[in-house]
């Protein structure tokens, strides 16, 4: 997606450690008309794929994950990493370890919101490692639906989340393709 | 807003402790039709006040925070309740008390994302004792910008938040006001 690479490009910043910021319009500022733009864009890339509902990830996934349903017509579910103290009905959960912040949590949702035979797509801002993605599609098998795609804003195909999702046999789709960020500088997938 | 109104009664739990559970269509699901109905309508109430800029917290103030965000043509910015190891750049900071959570976060956002001489809109989906929205009110006024107003989904007006944001001299928008859950029946205000 040029319109997502023009802007990694005009305001991202690679950092040491493989690190990508792009925190101006994806995860801390957010950009709503590009948050919009892609949520067209997946929506596009998975119309064919009779999606029941978008399942993301508090607290970066929300606003893809709401821009995508919306065009799609489907209920956005988002997994708390966190349990609320309102949370007190049964549910799907799995330890989920996030390569930013360097920590793990028991990411869950509701059972009654992940039911039973149907097709999800799972959304995210990011991937490196596939833990949050991965994580996300043990709950959708666990409730006995399908994974019908992974949709991922921006993924670094260097690292080990690009082959985890393709060799467990999940289509992925990327709106921006990160070959490395060697140097610091930020080269994408032809 | 009716349509919100008949929502809540419709699929809203009223629980022991003033606990309202919405969480089929706000803060777990997301109704994203809703979510967008409910920014037009925002963004309505507040077009004449010249917003720069929506800044919510996370998590389920970012859907909302979104649609209104698009609506007014504006960025969002949402702030974070614990510092991502990337926010390494200084931050506004202030401590908040969740009442659901039953839990003190240190909030933040960075300076970057808070310039100063704004007009800012606090969105935020609950407001219980105004902690969360009087802490993020903190941190524009630290930030030397204006609270230009702040705009909840559902406020529960027999709790503290209504009256202290009016103390402190906030335009206060509440999309649904609960007067009541007494014997957990839902009583809106007139």
């Amino acid at each position: 997606m040029d319109l997502l690479k023009q802007r990694i490009l005009a305001e991202g910043f690679a950092l040491p450690g493989n690190v990508l910021k792009v925190d101006s319009f994806l995860n801390h500022q957010i950009d709503p008309i590009l948050s919009s733009a892609m949520g067209k864009e997946f929506a596009a890339l998975f119309r064919e794929a009779k999606i029941d509902r978008v399942l993301t990830i508090e607290a970066s996934g929300i606003a893809i994950g709401l821009t995508t349903a919306l065009e799609l017509g489907t209920p956005l579910v988002f997994a708390r990493k966190k349990k609320s103290v309102l949370m007190t009905e049964e549910a799907y959960s799995t330890q989920v370890f996030s390569y930013t912040k360097k920590e793990t949590n028991n990411i869950s949702v509701l059972k009654k919101f992940l039911p039973k035979n149907e097709r999800i797509l799972i959304i995210d801002d990011f991937l490196a490692n596939g833990d949050s993605a991965l994580g996300l599609a043990r709950l959708v098998e666990e409730a006995g639906s399908e994974v019908a795609g992974i949709g991922i804003v921006i993924e670094k195909a260097f690292q080990a989340g690009h082959k985890r999702i393709l060799d467990a046999g999940y289509r992925l789709e990327a709106l921006a393709s990160i070959k490395s960020l060697d140097n610091c500088q930020i080269t994408f997938t032809d």
